[in-house]
């Protein structure tokens, strides 16, 4: 099963590299009738592109229907929107052709294929986590009808100025809460809600953690601490939300909350020691234009993909019961 | 899509509720021609199985091949194997069924199906995993011919006599380590290897939280400290493993080092207030027999998850290249 | 992807050789709150065992629940069916080890897996369809609180007596109707409503082609004959169905009729010539109990498998529309 | 699921309605290293392009790759391959936007999705079957690696100046035959090489039946005329090819011979009856540029979902065996 589709009836196929002709992501499954516009689509890519403090790649990214909608509103057919790249400097790696730069796939991508795009990461550039926001503003644009709202914000400690000067880069965390999830998503046993946005955080190629409510704390806890009890006021609701909104892998009702942990982009004009493809040790400085600190626009990433994750349980909810 | 298959070409689907009649495994796409034995299935399910001093249900768990087995060798057709349910005390649930236990999924199965088995948790319960520890079991004979090897351990501090005492319980951190994977593992860019292996943890009740690698540390870390750098002997190793193993979704050949949170067992005798099904407060005492600390017994589970995913990667990778 | 699992939602898993210890079926995504009982598997069973007339194997095919099923209604949660071999006469297969019976599929298994279980046939014994009746008995209850109903009838000039005497077999076409079923089920393109029903007959062993309406007749119509024009009546009423109730994919409403060509069984004791495994052409007689015509009892696997299918697209239909 | 992707290990979806913007196709699991140029799926798609005698639309469907392909080999990653239209008449479909054609998809989107593209059948319209022809391309040239070749040809009694002067159209037979594939592809017992086969033609719109091999003719023969005997020269060769090339659902290694039903086009410019939306009933003439006998150009079509099942097939046969 190759690795470009995501969800079950909500469904997400994506493709494109970083210097090729485009990006772009069919959504399928998308009921029929929902309202929406190419604006919704560049509003979120707006949110994932770099400001000028950044310095990295400036494209317009002007997305493209080219399928699914029709007299503005979805048809039940797949929707293609497509994103042509510009503004390449594929230049800038022509030296990096045969060298495995550290922290990136470049190495284990020649490993799986046996060849690769080495232009700006091809296919592993997180410029494919473009697609994931197009898409993820359709999935959002339907939540609403649900009155489901999903926000993420980044946790850093970074000193842009700083890092940038030194030719480094800085991680962080970004912390998720979903509103309005109704109590009742999610297939046990496999397919439990929070296996299934742990899958798609941990699918966004700089997140290597991901914890839920109480998470990693919850290990330190006692049961009588880590159970959620009613609330004083009870009327369903509870005094804390340590299972972070889901329990048996089915929302509760309660805010869905959770954090994923961003490494620090690999990318680094320092200079580093790497393996070259013929197994010697070079010692490289990144070029290209690279973000210091990719967390902030990440965001939008983390809430494209848990729009994706809900928008589809929220289908699949619909077949639950006779 | 409902949830209780896993998994692409090596495909396990489980069934059974905690006190009906048995609980089951078929394993679907494990390759024709391994050697396999029920005292493989038997010799992992006594490690799931409590001891003495846990003073929990004591089953003998004894699974039996329907299927997929011929002459101690698999056919290439699914293999079912089934371990019948024994010495169910159903009735400590009775004074339960309208009560839904702080921290556990009775609420949730509620809202979902509108109606539940709730003799101890029904399919929601954590006998459950002993059908994925018995085609974990497989999974690991399968890549065992290939030289992978999975370890996991559990780290807790608890003191299980003193809980025991109070009637509560405890949680703890499972490290899993898996040698011997080759470089290439993983379909990027939405199955990547870390996205699988998070969804298979995520899918076992009791876990809140993963980390691969450096984890949640990598958020506080700059892209120099975090990349893996050769190590000074080169030959293709590195002086650090900040990635666990992966990078880009894709093995890189290192070892993969994982991380997981187990929260503590939700069930506890030690009073404590819980909502009814009418809305009211009720004071419970949750009976039965229980675990003060289900770390040790998550260990195998971990552990066959992780072979669940490896083996199917690993029968993956075969289709990656003309 | 391994192929013992059929639907999206309404999942089928199956299992088991015709000698091995039992035959079973998985039922995953049935809807919770459906009620059902195991009569309702043995009464569908029991229209697929053979007449004595037939002098095939006599089991008693005693279906058991495992899971799923509680206090006579569905959990939401798999639903699993076993069902015992007994009376197997596993001798009589053991001249046949080593030779390919002509008809079979005991060539092509060992070219795919390298390694088969010959008794019987294995796990491509028509007793295989067993799990499929059962299974689809689950679906018929389902469809049935939808008033959906499927009547499928064999069509055969076999003079049983006679071919009992030449020690031969015949075959034959069973002629399905589906009554009730609403406009709007299918999911273009390639899940055509068509599409799955033709991948469902196709995948019963016996089943050589299958044509929807007008079929085969319909290559040598012109359009305007073939278009199924409106009724003198009206009101939405059609003076033909040479669609068989399907356009485009999707249902119309009109009763879905098609047709399956069933071959005459390959299992004769009437000598006929066959390789062995190691090339040579042996002359064999095949012993075991076998029917002279089949397809009187491939009726209710055809209408199982069909209730399978439409139960996934009724499931699938709700997710059409915001 | 939505069904608007095909196969499991070789995956292709698609997107596009007549009108639109573009008609494209995601091939997603193609293995790395193929090498591939768009001049062999203008190649293809000249194939589909109608004749000028056919009168029908006549657009240059200049395919582009957007990605997937690097230097003449395909990188793994998916290859997205775009159509723009061109040369729409969509004011040709103004009258019939509120008429629901006879023998067309226009009813039963309606009633699906509450709403649909009417100009040229929208995603219903046979202009779809470009994307299959594309995706067919690709895997033809994998197929082509392997020795496998596939080769369809029309069976039609047509005569285009009669039919076309009668403002009628015509159906046809398709008649396929697969030649180099080796013995042991299919995947039991749900996903027989002619289960998938026989949903891959399903699903082409016009399609109405298919039979493998004796077919239909099956139904009415003795096993012991249609078992395949072994030919007197021996050596692994038969008499005959009743079974098509498949047994139990696995190829034998013979050629797969399997014959479609087409038919007629429904686009007739003769005057017709047909139901309106509200119920009435109107004479409709369907003008736009129609062909009389779309058979010839269901051809590639049919070889093209034949290379992608097959892809398919021979990619999971690399999972077979430890």
């Amino acid at each position: 099963m190759p690795g470009n589709t995501f969800g079950n009836i909500f469904k997400v196929t994506t493709f494109g590299e970083s210097h090729g002709e485009a990006m772009g992501a069919v959504i399928d499954g998308c009921p029929a009738g929902l309202e929406i516009s190419i604006c919704d689509i560049e509003k979120e890519l707006a949110r994932r592109r770099p400001g000028k403090e950044y310095g990295s790649r400036d494209e317009q990214d002007t997305p493209e229907f080219l399928s699914g909608v029709f007299e503005g509103k979805t048809l039940g057919s797949p929707i293609a929107v497509v994103v042509r790249n510009e503004n390449q400097n594929s230049k800038d790696y022509d030296e990096l052709k045969d060298i495995y730069r550290p922290g990136h796939a470049d190495f284990t991508w020649d490993a799986k294929y046996g060849f690769r795009d080495h232009r700006g990461g091809g296919r592993s550039s997180g410029r494919e986590t473009l697609c994931r926001v197009a898409a993820g503003a359709i999935a959002k644009k339907f939540l609403a009808v649900y009155g489901i709202e999903i926000n993420a914000k980044a946790i850093t400690d970074a000193n842009i100025e700083e890092l940038k000067k030194e030719g480094d880069s800085q991680g962080g965390i970004i912390s998720c809460i979903v509103k309005g999830v109704p109590a009742g998503l999610g297939e046990p046993v496999f397919d439990k809600l929070d296996a299934r946005l742990a899958a798609a955080m941990l699918s966004i190629g700089a997140c290597k953690g991901i914890e839920f409510g109480a998470g990693f704390k919850a290990a330190g806890m006692k049961g009588s601490e880590n159970n959620d009890a009613p609330s004083v006021e009870g009327g369903g609701k509870f005094a804390s939300n340590n299972s972070g909104g889901i329990l048996g892998g089915i929302s509760t009702g309660q805010e869905i909350i959770f954090n994923v942990a961003i490494k620090p982009a690999p990318s680094i004009s320092k200079p580093q020691k790497a393996y070259a493809k013929d197994g010697s040790v070079k010692e490289i400085s990144v070029k290209g234009r690279h973000d210091a600190c990719i967390v902030p626009r990440a965001v939008p990433v983390v809430e494209a993909m848990a729009a994706i994750v809900l928008a589809d349980f929220l289908l699949l909810s619909r077949a639950s019961r006779v």
